[in-house]
């Protein structure tokens, strides 16, 4: 894990890093010290790691709890190069927009292919965050991913031991849904009521097959993107109610 | 309205009052001032003006919020006399539970009896302690109720253009749903997921009717009595987020 030159604002540091071929970047507040809290952000399809929907949570998440707040780019996103199977996903999903046709299924099978490229290297860059002397030890650890974010974010969650909360969302499929049974953890799950790309069966469906015995459905009015900014507040109380160790 | 003694304790005032027939309680933070936020509370079936969940709330929107929040007893509830019908519903509801028999509709009806007679009280109500020194003329007004409290709420909030923002949720009917399609403010809508009492298609449709342009539907796993402790906070957020002057 390398890092790259430090930005600070706002009284947080902002440090992009390479893991092998992934590029990422971790914020922290400016304080010296070891974090006890670490959140991982996967961010929604066509987006990046920077993304201002992503940012936007790290600045909100830092300013309840301090954590390390890391997030990284999906295959086929932001600095990274876009494969035959990106480019090919790109000119069918303008295509079906010109034709009018439903996107939904094309967008489905495009996240569960980034998604199974994506999963193993969240393992890896979790991994070597936790080996870094900033990070406790025993460092409760949270994930946050919406749309592909959350494509990537039910299965990680499902196996991989090391996640203690998740804020999951926007998404749906019956693939999905079998991962939401494996997840026990404390789960916040967001829902956009009038969503124009997920059935809002579907993604009710979601939430109820979650086996958490802590799960909140938080839906709102709205299409896809219109998730409102309070609920980026809601997310920080969530982690921190679960990340943080108290006083 | 007659105030009756005062209770003083960590910082904050509590106030019994009576309003004709009915016994209500004001909390304000122990500063004095002038409130521009109040916020009314109509408990639950059973429950009475200063029951554990009722209290909880005041205190812990009195720590965001510089309001004044007033409570009343329902008809029927805490120091208010039983007449024929509140006896009556209480012998069917024991006898209905003795027999196994599903109890959705003896409750629903007996809801909307009282909310019949509670309505013109909450508006009484409100006009009296708007017209209290310690109010502010242009005062912001917020409305909470579960359950009987959202039988009351849901016709009060739609016909009562005082009312800034309500949270409201555990009940639905096809009357009140009716009344849903007249409420434009934002509305926090609170489902129970196993809810024994509320059909969950029929709670969803309650959200689904909301006119408002903002309004969020907070399901949690559990049944009808088991709304989490956090979800007191998320409430305070929203009212400090609708009543609270910018500072």
């Amino acid at each position: 894990m390398r890092f790259l030159e430090t930005t600070h604002a706002d009284r947080l540091l902002e440090r992009p890093f390479r893991l092998g071929a992934v590029p990422g970047v971790m914020w922290t507040r400016d304080q010296p010290g070891q974090r006890t809290a670490l959140v991982l952000l996967a961010h929604g399809g066509g987006q990046h790691k920077g993304a201002p929907a992503v940012a936007a949570r790290a600045r909100r998440y830092l300013k309840e709890l301090d954590a390390a707040v890391v997030s990284i780019d999906a295959p086929g996103h932001g600095d990274r190069d876009r494969g035959g199977r990106d480019t090919l996903f790109i000119e069918q999903l303008a295509q079906a927009r010109r034709d009018g046709a439903p996107v939904g299924t094309l967008i489905e099978e495009y996240n569960a292919d980034v998604a199974a490229q994506a999963l193993p290297e969240f393992s890896e860059v979790l991994t070597a965050v936790q080996a870094l002397d900033e990070i406790s030890a025993d460092v409760r650890i949270g994930f946050w991913g919406l749309s592909l974010g959350a494509a990537i974010g039910f299965p990680f969650v499902a196996g991989e031991r090391r996640i203690t909360a998740a804020v999951l969302g926007l998404t749906a499929s019956d693939q999905l849904r079998e991962q939401a049974r494996r997840i026990r953890v404390p789960v916040q799950f967001l829902l956009q009521w009038d969503d124009e790309l997920v059935d809002r069966a579907a993604g009710l469906g979601m939430y109820d097959a979650l086996a958490s015995t802590e799960k909140s459905l938080h839906a709102n009015a709205g299409g896809h993107t219109a998730v409102p900014r309070f609920e980026l507040e809601s997310e920080a109380r969530f982690f921190t109610r679960h990340l943080a160790v108290p006083a």
